[in-house]
C-alpha cells in the first residue's frame, strides 16, 4: 500500500496509542470521583492538557479539550452570539449590523459553522434584517489571503474573523501574524474612537500543527482549533486555544467540566493519546518538513514525466511541506483514483468531486482554476507512512494511470464526450 | 480494590477493547475518503451504528453518533429552537409561551440544557419576557415521577419533555410508557382542537442500558440517548435515537456527517468499542439483573448491622439492580469515603457534596430527605468489578468505618458540632 492521503486521516503512532492503553481498562475512573485513584487520574489528565498547550506555547487552563476540531471550531464561533448579546445588536442597544470575515476558501466546518450562525441569528422572521453579515475574503491564485481585499472588508462593525493556518487541500499557509497586525490596528482605531466592540481572530490550524511551529503568541491569534487525528493521536480529539478575554457560550452544557466551556466526563484515553502525538511531533517538526520537502520533490519529478504536464497547485514558498496538490487538465481525477486503488495506491481527487456529494470543490474554483483543471485534480499528501522509495513508485504510478488515461480519452474522442461540469462525469 | 462507583465510570470491557483496537493505526483511514479500505471502514461503520442502534430496537439511520451523553441530550434539546424557529413564537405566528417539562431530579446534563436555552431564548434584553418556560415536574419520596404534577403541568403550549429512564443518584426507573402515553392524550387533544403544535418525550437512559431491556417503541419515547462509557465502552462516544419527523438543529456543523446533524470526522474506534459492549451487554441483561441483585441484597444485609440503621434510598420496586444508595443520617459521608479509601474501596456521597462543588444534591432534596440525611449519604453502584464476596466485604468494611465515625463523633460530641449545613463540613 501506497498511502498518499495523509491530511485525510493518518494512523495512530505506536507511543500515543502505546500511553492510551492504560486508560481504557485500568485507569478507567471518572476524573471527577472524590477518591484517590480518580484524583491521580484527575492529575494524569491535566498534564496532558498541559503538554497539549504547550505544543503552541499556551498553558493546559488556555485550552479546552473537545472530541474534534469541528467542535472546536464551533466552539470558537460562539464568541459571536456571546458578543451579540452582550452589545445588544438589534435590541436596545447597538443598532447597525455586524460582520464575520472568513477567508473564501476555509473549510467546510468554518463555512458551515458561519452560515449556520448567520442564518440561526436572522431568525424566522425573512422580513427583519439580520443582524449579522458574513463576508469572504478573496485569495489568490495560489490559495494566499488578498490583504487589499481583507483591508477593505474589515471594518468598524467587524466582530470576528476566521483564517486557516493552512489550507486543506492546498497546503497554502496564510500569514497570520501580519493578519492580526492588521486586526491590532482596527483595534486602536476603535479604542482611539471610543468604540469598544471588540474583535476576535479565529484560525483553524488542523493542517499545521505537525509542520508549523505554532506559537499562539507569535501568531497573535484569539483561539486557535488543533486536532489529534491529524498529528497521529486519536480520532474524536481536539482543542480548542482561548486567549484571555474571550468570552464564548457552551455548546455543550451539564456537569461543567472544562471549566464550564465543554461538559461530559473526559475522554481521558484520548486526551492522553492527543498529548503523546502532539508532543512527538513537535519534537520533529523541522526534520519532519526537511523529510516531506524531499520526497515531495522526489514525487514531483516523476510527475513531471506525464504526457500531460503537471499543473502544481498552492503557493510553493508558503505551503505545508507534505502537500503537493496537483492537476492533469484533460483527465478525469476520479478516474486515476480508481485506477491507482487496483494498484493499491491511495489518494483522493482535490476534493474536486467531495465523494458522496458530487460538488465542486469551493477552494479550487476559488483559485481560478478551470472546470478542466479542477476535473484533474488531486491532493497528494505525505505523511508517516511514506519513504523516498514509495514516493517515487506512487510517481511511476500516478504518471503511468495518467498515460493510459489520456490514451484512452484520445482514443475515443470522438465516441465519447466529456461531461465538462467540473465533476468529471463521463457521459457514454 | 473494591470499586463501588460503576455509575460514574465502568472500565472497557476486554471485548470492546479488542475490538477497537485495529482502527487506531490499521484501519486508520477517514471514512469519507473515495478508496477501497475506507469504503470498507465506512461498512464497519454503519454495521457498528447498527449494532448500537439494535440494542434499544431501532436501526442505525435512526441514531447519531456524538462524542457521549452529555453531547447527546443537548442535541436532544436542540428539537426546542428548531420548533419555536417553525412556530415563530414571540414573532409573527403564534403568541403564547411555549414551556418544556423535565424531572426535578434530572441529571446537571439536562437541567444545565434546558436552562441555558430559556436563558439564552430570553435575548439580552431583560425587559422582553421569555417565549419559552422551564418547569420541573415533582417526584415522591422515592424519585418515582408524580404523575399528577406531571399531568397539571403538562399543557397544550408544552413542547418538550425530558425525563431520565433511571436516576443516576437512586437508580430508580420512571414509568417512561406511562408518560408517554399521557403525551399520547395530549397529542390527540391538540388534532381534535385544530392546533399542529408538537410535542416531543426525550428520556436519558445513559444508565439503563446495561440493565433495562430498552426498546425505543415500546417506551414510546422520540428522542433517546444512550452512553458508551456506562455499559462497558470506552469513554468519549455517545448516541441519540431521533425519532421519525423529529427536527433537530446540529449543534456542530461543518462536514455534514451523521446526516449532517453533527460534524467531524467519525470517532471509529469509539464506535467499534460502543457496539462491541452494548451487544455484549444487551446479551446478558437478565443474567446480569440477577447477579446485581444477589451482590445487592448481600451487600445491603451488611449494611443492616451498622450502629446506625441504614436508610435505603430510591424505589424498591423500581430500581436498577446495581443501585444502592444508602444514608447513615448523622453520619458526615465524606470521612466514610476517605476512611474507606485508606482500604481500597472506592465509591461516592450520594453526590450530596460534589466533589468540586460543595452543593447539596438537587435530587436528595427533592425527595425530601433532611440535611442529615444528606449529609449522610452514600451512592454504592455495583458492576463488573464486583463479586458477592467483595460485595460483602464492602458491607463490612463500611459499616466499620461508620461505627468508627459515629464512635468518634459521639465521643467528641460536646467539644464538637457538626454544622448542618448538609454538606458535612465540620467545625471544631
Amino acid at each position: 500500500m501506497i498511502y498518499l492521503d495523509h491530511a485525510a486521516a493518518t494512523p495512530v503512532s505506536e507511543k500515543a496509542l502505546a500511553r492510551m492503553l492504560p486508560y481504557f481498562s485500568e485507569q478507567f475512573f471518572n476524573p471527577s470521583s472524590p477518591y484517590l485513584p480518580a484524583n491521580h487520574l484527575r492529575q494524569n489528565y491535566e498534564y496532558a492538557k498541559g503538554q497539549i498547550a504547550h505544543t503552541i506555547g499556551a498553558k493546559g487552563n488556555d485550552i479546552v479539550i473537545t472530541a474534534g476540531a469541528t467542535e472546536s471550531i464551533n466552539l470558537a464561533f460562539t464568541a459571536i452570539p456571546a458578543l451579540m448579546n452582550d452589545i445588544c445588536v438589534g435590541k436596545s442597544g447597538e443598532k447597525s449590523t455586524k460582520n464575520i470575515l472568513i477567508l473564501e476558501i476555509e473549510h467546510p466546518s468554518v463555512r458551515a459553522t458561519a452560515r449556520a450562525l448567520v442564518e440561526n441569528f436572522s431568525g424566522a422572521d425573512k422580513n427583519v434584517k439580520s443582524p449579522l453579515e458574513l463576508r469572504e475574503i478573496k485569495v489568490d491564485k495560489t490559495g494566499l489571503i488578498d490583504l487589499k481585499d481583507f483591508r477593505k472588508k474589515l471594518d468598524e462593525n467587524t466582530i470576528f474573523v476566521s483564517v486557516s493556518l493552512a489550507n486543506n487541500e492546498l497546503g497554502t499557509i496564510q500569514p497570520l501574524a501580519e493578519i492580526a497586525e492588521i486586526i491590532a490596528r482596527e483595534r486602536t482605531k476603535r479604542l482611539e474612537s471610543g468604540k469598544i466592540i471588540p474583535v476576535y481572530l479565529h484560525s483553524d490550524a488542523s493542517q499545521a500543527l505537525n509542520l508549523v511551529d505554532i506559537s499562539v503568541a507569535r501568531l497573535g491569534v484569539d483561539l486557535l482549533t488543533i486536532n489529534s487525528a491529524k498529528v497521529g493521536g486519536p480520532k474524536g480529539v481536539g482543542a480548542l486555544y482561548v486567549g484571555h478575554g474571550v468570552k464564548l457560550r457552551p455548546l455543550i452544557y451539564g456537569g461543567g467540566q472544562e471549566v464550564g466551556l465543554r461538559s461530559g466526563t473526559e475522554n481521558v484515553p484520548g486526551v492522553m493519546g492527543f498529548a503523546e502525538a502532539a508532543t512527538e511531533t513537535k519534537g520533529h517538526l523541522s526534520g519532519n518538513r526537511k523529510k516531506y520537502e524531499k520526497m515531495r520533490q522526489i514525487l514531483a519529478k516523476e510527475l513531471e514525466k506525464s504526457p500531460i504536464s503537471p499543473l502544481f497547485l498552492g503557493n510553493k514558498k508558503h505551503q505545508l511541506a507534505n502537500f503537493l496538490p496537483v492537476s492533469f487538465p484533460g483527465v478525469d481525477a476520479e478516474r486515476i483514483i480508481y485506477k491507482l486503488e487496483e494498484k493499491q495506491v491511495y489518494l483522493s481527487t482535490g476534493a474536486a468531486c467531495a465523494a458522496n456529494k458530487g460538488a465542486k470543490s469551493h477552494v479550487l474554483t476559488a483559485i481560478g482554476l478551470s472546470d478542466e483543471e479542477i476535473a484533474g485534480s488531486l491532493r497528494i499528501s505525505l505523511g508517516v507512512l511514506n519513504t523516498e522509495e514509495n514516493a517515487k513508485e506512487a510517481g511511476k504510478l500516478i504518471v503511468q494511470a495518467v498515460s493510459e488515461e489520456t490514451q484512452r480519452v484520445s482514443g475515443g474522442k470522438q465516441a465519447q464526450q466529456i461531461k465538462s461540469d467540473g465533476c468529471g462525469v463521463q457521459n457514454a
